[in-house]
């Protein structure tokens, strides 16, 4: 069991746009930034339910599959679940249809909880407010052995890292410059002490880069 | 004929530390900074004079080949030479010692030109108070066709990138987090835009991208 993140993030170490709105709620330049995800036949079977078969095999499809393995619950911010875009709406589920990818609990860490939420296929949203320590304890709690992954956004990735509380650090870094948005990298300073670092590189420019504990 | 940088920065796209020091002119990061650089068969024959053939020969050190072959001429702002350290010093004749590396003219822009300095192995350097776009024009006539760099730091190549004036641009990033310094990348959004992108990584954990027009 590890405590695991999976982050696609901008050569300038942004990781999401600050230009959201309802209609794209990751902003202009998420299309761009997670392509090379997107594309991979994992993401579309997976995110998209495409079951044709239909996108690629390489070195970013490896990842996109390991990142859905062996995951036993997600924790994730108020941000990347979409109560920023819909604070009021008691019945807001999150941007994945009715049956999200993740297939296991999800913790979103939120100052204004709300009830649980059950979805098809296995997912189920919990909504904390608590510390990224606790929300950990209670996520390896209903892993069973498995990963807990922070899913993002990237301040709440940076709050685990900067607490030391990640194992495996995996970044997907596209090579566009966003010049604007939220960085991963602030004041990471010695993150890799420790670490042992995986670099690679696919056709698609993606450079995936793995710091393990 | 091309314009060229090369330019080594960390993960979180330092390119050059805030904390030097007379004694460590570059700052105390320095080492870890550009230690798979330093370690190269080409580096330690060209600045280092060691001429016993030990080194690194793997990809790390084609680049270093590659950043020496085919300069005609350089540029550098009045930092990297270190007019900042010794401002007062007529007598200071930069970090390289007698027979600089470069051997080939070298334009330092500064505020506060001062004499041309005749150097051993071919380099001079030349002081300009002037646009960096008069500066390239100046460097591409003594180049005789051979390319001209934009050597540092990193805010003399921002000026350079942002004014669409670098035809090849080639990082080496260093998977560490120095949490503070120069960013190479603020407001460079778009850079990308029309380039050709290469992506490899080297056994040190270097990522060499390449931006090429």
């Amino acid at each position: 069991m590890v405590v695991r993140v999976d982050l696609m993030i901008s050569l300038d170490g942004f990781a999401t746009t600050t230009d959201q709105t309802p209609e794209t709620p990751f902003g202009e330049d998420w299309p761009r930034l997670v392509g090379a995800y997107a594309a991979t036949r994992t993401f579309r079977e997976r995110v998209l339910k495409d079951t044709t078969g239909a996108g690629t095999t390489g070195l970013d499809d490896e990842y996109a599959k390991e990142y859905f393995e062996n995951v036993g619950a997600e924790i994730m911010g108020a941000g990347m679940f979409g109560l920023r875009n819909f604070p009021d709406d008691p019945n807001w589920r999150g941007w994945w249809g009715d049956e999200p990818p993740f297939r296991c609990p999800v913790f979103v860490l939120t100052h204004k909880p709300r009830p649980s939420i059950e979805m098809a296929g296995g997912t189920t949203f919990h909504f904390l407010n608590t510390t990224p320590d606790d929300a950990l304890q209670q996520a390896v709690r209903v892993a069973n052995g498995k990963d807990v992954r922070i899913g993002g956004g990237p301040t709440v990735v940076r709050d685990y890292l900067k607490a030391g509380l990640v194992d495996r650090l995996h970044v997907a870094i596209t090579p566009i410059l966003l010049g604007r948005g939220i960085r991963l990298w602030d004041d990471l300073r010695g993150l890799e002490a420790g670490c042992t670092i995986k670099a690679e590189t696919s056709p698609s420019g993606t450079i995936h880069l793995t710091f393990q504990r």
